[in-house]
């Protein structure tokens, strides 16, 4: 049984392959704006799910395989947290949630495809809090300067440079990387698939 | 300014590595059981402090360094768990904590080297629950299959194939890895170091 991870992050697929899988990486052209507009008054949970749906049902599946598709979003005093681009939007952001705490919201969704048609679809949504630490600021101006914050969700990592700065969390640390292992194993017991079946 | 790493561990050398740090690995020789043994009635955290201060003071410096030194154990049910060493033990230690919790203690000490003598010094202790997930017996006899959890403290870890076997963490998840960044750089400032001065 092959797993197609439908993410090109390069995250999800080292978090995978540490915990035993090579999968297959598909990578989809949803229109994530337009699905998210789409929803009426959505939770971060449901709008996670519909992401992490999407994206799965989106990409080409094999005969017979399991796909996963993934979605994450930061919410800091209630609000969504993107990428922050720039250094300056990624010096600001360091300086608001310092010494606080984040919520770090992911979405899954496991199809199983038998016979080339899918016949079994699981999706759950679960958050981790995530405590950030205070980087002084020749510490931040260093990180900054590295480019990692600039293109990741929230503008930190834990599985990087960000790690130094992360005080601890309150949840799986696997989906804060951005996709949860425990979650994962849930869902594929769901339709069927026992997940040492894919080591 | 050079990070020695006075552990064997590869799960701490690659949580160095992916936060930016190529640490020189050197390993000591330090009897364990010695010296424990010769502390009176330690607790938890005094042992993986005291042990840690031995392994960082044993090994062999350069003059201008700092020196990390780490050790880590698992309490379940106030009793510390070790590694398990045959397949036997591993399940039945999984069968008792399965659904459970226990806690993840970590002891760094920093040693900053000038001139070819210790000019700083820096210890602490940290605690990391750790929730156990359910494996069915077909996952928790493939896990055991694979080796993994026999030969590490407490039959499993977090970065590895047993990560789909661990619900959640409350604390720094590279602390149940074996080396707390967070803890780490802490002590790093404790002793006049600036993290990402060794990036």
């Amino acid at each position: 049984m092959r797993l197609i991870l439908a993410s090109q992050s390069p995250a999800r697929l080292s978090v995978l392959r540490s915990a035993g899988i090579e999968p297959v990486v598909r990578v989809s052209g949803v229109d994530e704006d337009a699905l998210v507009e789409s929803l009426e008054n959505p939770t971060p949970e449901e709008t996670v799910v519909a992401l992490s749906a999407a994206k799965a049902e989106a990409i080409e599946h094999d005969d017979e395989c399991v796909v996963v598709g993934c979605d994450s979003m930061l919410l800091f005093e209630g609000e969504l947290v993107g990428k922050p681009g720039t250094p300056e939007v990624a010096r600001e952001r360091w300086h608001r949630v310092a010494g606080k705490s984040g919520v770090l919201i992911t979405g899954h969704t496991v199809l199983r495809v038998s016979g080339g048609v899918v016949t079994g679809r699981a999706s759950a949504a679960e958050s981790t809090t995530v405590r950030f630490g205070t980087p002084s600021e020749e510490e931040l101006e260093a990180y900054i300067a590295t480019g990692e914050p600039l293109h990741v969700a929230g503008g930190f990592t834990i599985d990087g440079l960000g790690g130094w700065f992360i005080d601890g969390i309150d949840g799986d640390h696997t989906s804060v990387i951005g996709i949860s292992l425990a979650l994962t194993r849930r869902l594929l017991g769901q339709v069927g698939v026992s997940v040492s079946t894919l080591w």
